[in-house]
C-alpha cells in the first residue's frame, strides 16, 4: 500500500509525469515516471519505471487530438493499472510563472487559481497550459490536495537592483522585471550541496542549468542573487533554439527594416535562433559536437563564450567566485562543454580534473583548484514532490 | 596664418564644430568650438575659444527652423570672421556607423558617401544627420578634403565571438551583430594611455565611457575586445534616458500586451527609460545626486550596480582586470559615482584613493591597489581631427 505524490509538467502539447511514494522510510521514491506528448499531431504515451525500463506505451495515431483531459484521464488509467495498493494523495504541478507575489509553493485553491491566471501575460506560452491540469484535476476530483510550484519563487530573494529594468514605474509596476527561471531546479541543486560540495553549499556558487532552455543562477549562501533569464526565458545564455541576451534595438530593427510582426519575431527568438540558428544544422549539442561543419564549431563556440561571459556577470554579482555547478542535459552528459567552460573560466582559477570530468563528477576539478567545479544532476519533479508532500502532509520540503 | 581642420558632429537638430590648428608645432591646437543647437524649435549658435570664453553667440528665435545647410552656412561664415589669416584645409565628420566594411577612417569620396547612405537602416536615427553635412560641403566645396570617423571603427579589432549574436544566417547577414560605439572616445583613450598609465595601455583594461550615452570597452593592450554596446547604442549599460540592455521578449511584451508600436517603444526605451525613467525625476546624474528622493536613490544605485555586473562581463572576456578607466562627463566629473563603482568592484582588487578620487586622478587608485584605477579625458573631436590630418596631409593619426 503506497501513497502516491503526482507530479504533473504540462506544456502546450505534452504532459509530463511522475509519482512517488510518499511513504517509504528513505523520503520519496520514484515509482514510475513518462509522459504523453504530441496532443494535437501525434498522441504518444509512454512510461518507464524506476529503474528505466519501459512500463507502458500507446499511439493514438496521426492526425489525432487528445486534449489535456483526456490525457489526465489516460495517465490516471495507467497508474490504476499499476497495482491496487496505490493511493494517489496529492499532486504536484508545475508552474512556470509566480509573479513577484509567490515566493514559495502554495496550495491551489480556486481563488490562488484564479490569481495565477491573471500573470498570464507575463507567460502567455506557457501559464495557460501549466494551470489547466489543476483546473481539471479540481473538478474531477475536488478535494485532492494540489501544490503549484514556481519556476520563479527561489528568484524571489534576489536584492531588488538584480531584478530591475532601467525602465520607468509606468511599466515596472506592470510587472515588466527580472524573474529568472529554473529555479526548481536551482532549489533541488542548493538543497543537495551541502552533501554533496559543502564549500559550494556556503560561498559564492554560479550554478549553469545547461538543458534545452539554459541559464545560469548565482547563489550566495544557497540563496539566488541573480540570474541570467530576465522576463522571459529567452533572455541570458544562448539556447538550443533560442537566441539568449539581445540588444532590444534588434527587435525594433526587425519590426521596421525587416517587416516583421511580433508572432514572426517571437518565432524566431524563440525557436529559430540558439544553436540551431546559428549552426543551420541543429538545436542538439550532442549532433553539434560530432558535426564536422565550421558552422557547427562557431555555434558551439559561441554558446561557451556566452557561458563565460555570463559567468563573470554572475561573478561581480557575487563579490567573486568558489563553486561552479554543472546541471540539466548538457551540464551533466557533455564532459565535451564542461571542459571547454572550465578552460575559458581558467582565469578565475578553476582547474579542471579531466578523468574526473570524464566520469562525470560530481567533483571536476583538481582538489588544488582555488574554485570549484561540480556536476550535480538536477531533479525538478523531486523538488515538486518534497514541495507538495510538505505542504500537503506537514514534512520538511 | 592657420592650417585650420574642421570637425563636425552632426545630430538630428544640432551640429557641434571644433577647429584646430594643423600647423602648430605641438601638434593639433583647438582654436575654436561651438555647436548650432534647436535647429527646427529655436535655433541658437554659440562659440568659444581655447580658453572656454564665449566667443560668439547668436539666437534666431522661437520657432525659426534652420536647415543644416544654414548652419553650416552660418559657422563657415564666423569661422571666417575669426581672423583673416585662417585656412580650412580639411573636414573631419563623426560618423556613428561604418558597419562591418569600415574599419577605419576614409576619404568621404561621393563613392563612399553612398556606400555609407545604404548602412542607414543600421543606425535610422543617426547615420542620415552624420552624413547631411559631408553632402552639403561636397557641393559647396566640391575639393575640401573630407573624412569620415566612425563610432564602430575601433570595434572591428572584436574577435567574431564578442560580435556575434545567437541569430540565425539570414538575419546576422543583413548586418544584425554587435558593432560597439563610442569607438572614438575609445580609441582616444587607447592612444594617450600609454603616457598616463602605462600599465592600463598593455594589460587588461576596462574604459568606462560614462556620458549621456554610457557603454564599457574592454581593452587588451590597446584593442578593443568587447563592448557593452550592441547592435544600437540602447544596449548595455543603463543610461541618463536609454534603459540598456533588456531581455529581448519584454520588447514582445510591450508590442502584444500593452499594445505598444514600434515607434512609441523606441521613444520608450531610447528617451524615456534609464536614470530619468527609474527615478521619475531627471536623466541628469547631478540633479540625482543632489535630489532627497529614494526613487533617485535607487536609480543612481542601480546605475551603479549595471557598470558593476558588466564590467564582470568585461572581465571575463579579458581573462582578468588590471586597470579600470573612467572618462566621459559622468565618469570625469563625478568623483562619487566613481567611489561607488570602484566600493562595489572592490573585490576585483580596486583599493580607491579617496584624496586622489576627489582630486580627479589622473590615478585614483592607491599605489598598493592590484587593479589600478584611472581618470582619463576623453577628446573624441581631437581623435577625428588627427585621423583627418593623417588621411588628408599625411601626418600620423
Amino acid at each position: 500500500m503506497a501513497d502516491l505524490i503526482l507530479v504533473l509538467n504540462a506544456g502546450s502539447s505534452s504532459l509530463k509525469f511522475c509519482a512517488f511514494d510518499a511513504g517509504g522510510s528513505g523520503g520519496l521514491a520514484l515509482v514510475i515516471h513518462g509522459q504523453a506528448e504530441g496532443l494535437f499531431s501525434s498522441p504518444r504515451f509512454t512510461a518507464f519505471d524506476a529503474h528505466g525500463q519501459p512500463a507502458g506505451e500507446h499511439a493514438w495515431g496521426e492526425g489525432v487530438q487528445l486534449s489535456h483531459a483526456e490525457a489526465i484521464t489516460h495517465i490516471a488509467d495507467f497508474l490504476r493499472g499499476q497495482g491496487s495498493g496505490h493511493r494517489l494523495v496529492a499532486v504536484g504541478h508545475r508552474v512556470v510563472h509566480g509573479g513577484a507575489h509567490f515566493t514559495q509553493p502554495v496550495l491551489a485553491t480556486a481563488a490562488i487559481l484564479d490569481q495565477l491566471e491573471t500573470l498570464t501575460p507575463l507567460a502567455p506560452l506557457h501559464q495557460p497550459h501549466n494551470l489547466r491540469p489543476m483546473r481539471i484535476i479540481a473538478e474531477r476530483m475536488p478535494s485532492m490536495p494540489q501544490v503549484a510550484c514556481f519556476d520563479t519563487a527561489f528568484h524571489t530573494t534576489q536584492p531588488p537592483l538584480a531584478q530591475a529594468f532601467a525602465l520607468p514605474e509606468s511599466v515596472t509596476k506592470k510587472g515588466v522585471r527580472r524573474y529568472g527561471f529554473h529555479g526548481l531546479s536551482y532549489e533541488y541543486i542548493a538543497s543537495v550541496l551541502p552533501d554533496i560540495a559543502p564549500e559550494a553549499a556556503t560561498g559564492r556558487t554560479v550554478v549553469a542549468h545547461l538543458g534545452n532552455g539554459a541559464s545560469l543562477c548565482a547563489l550566495r549562501a544557497g540563496k539566488s542573487v541573480a540570474s541570467t533569464m530576465g522576463f522571459t526565458a529567452v533572455d541570458g545564455l544562448m539556447m538550443g533554439t533560442r537566441c539568449g541576451t539581445l540588444d532590444p534595438g534588434v527587435v525594433l530593427y526587425l519590426l521596421d527594416e525587416l517587416g516583421m510582426d511580433a508572432g514572426e519575431i517571437e518565432d524566431l527568438l524563440y525557436r529559430r535562433s540558439g544553436l540551431l540558428g546559428v549552426s543551420g544544422i541543429s538545436g542538439d549539442m550532442r549532433a553539434l559536437l560530432a558535426a564536422d561543419d565550421p558552422r557547427a564549431v562557431f555555434a558551439i563556440d559561441l554558446y561557451v563564450y556566452r557561458i563565460c561571459r555570463e559567468l563573470g556577470s554572475m561573478g561581480a554579482a557575487l563579490h567573486g567566485l568558489d563553486a561552479l555547478v554543472f546541471t540539466a542535459g548538457i551540464g551533466q552528459h557533455s564532459a565535451e562543454i564542461r571542459r571547454r567552460v572550465c578552460e575559458e573560466a581558467r582565469w578565475w582559477g578553476i582547474e579542471l580534473d579531466d578523468a574526473a570530468n570524464a566520469r562525470g563528477g560530481p567533483r571536476v576539478s583538481t582538489p588544488t583548484s582555488k574554485v570549484s567545479a561540480w556536476v550535480v544532476p538536477t531533479n525538478e519533479e523531486l523538488m515538486i514532490a518534497r514541495h507538495t508532500l510538505a505542504l500537503t502532509q506537514g514534512a520538511p520540503a
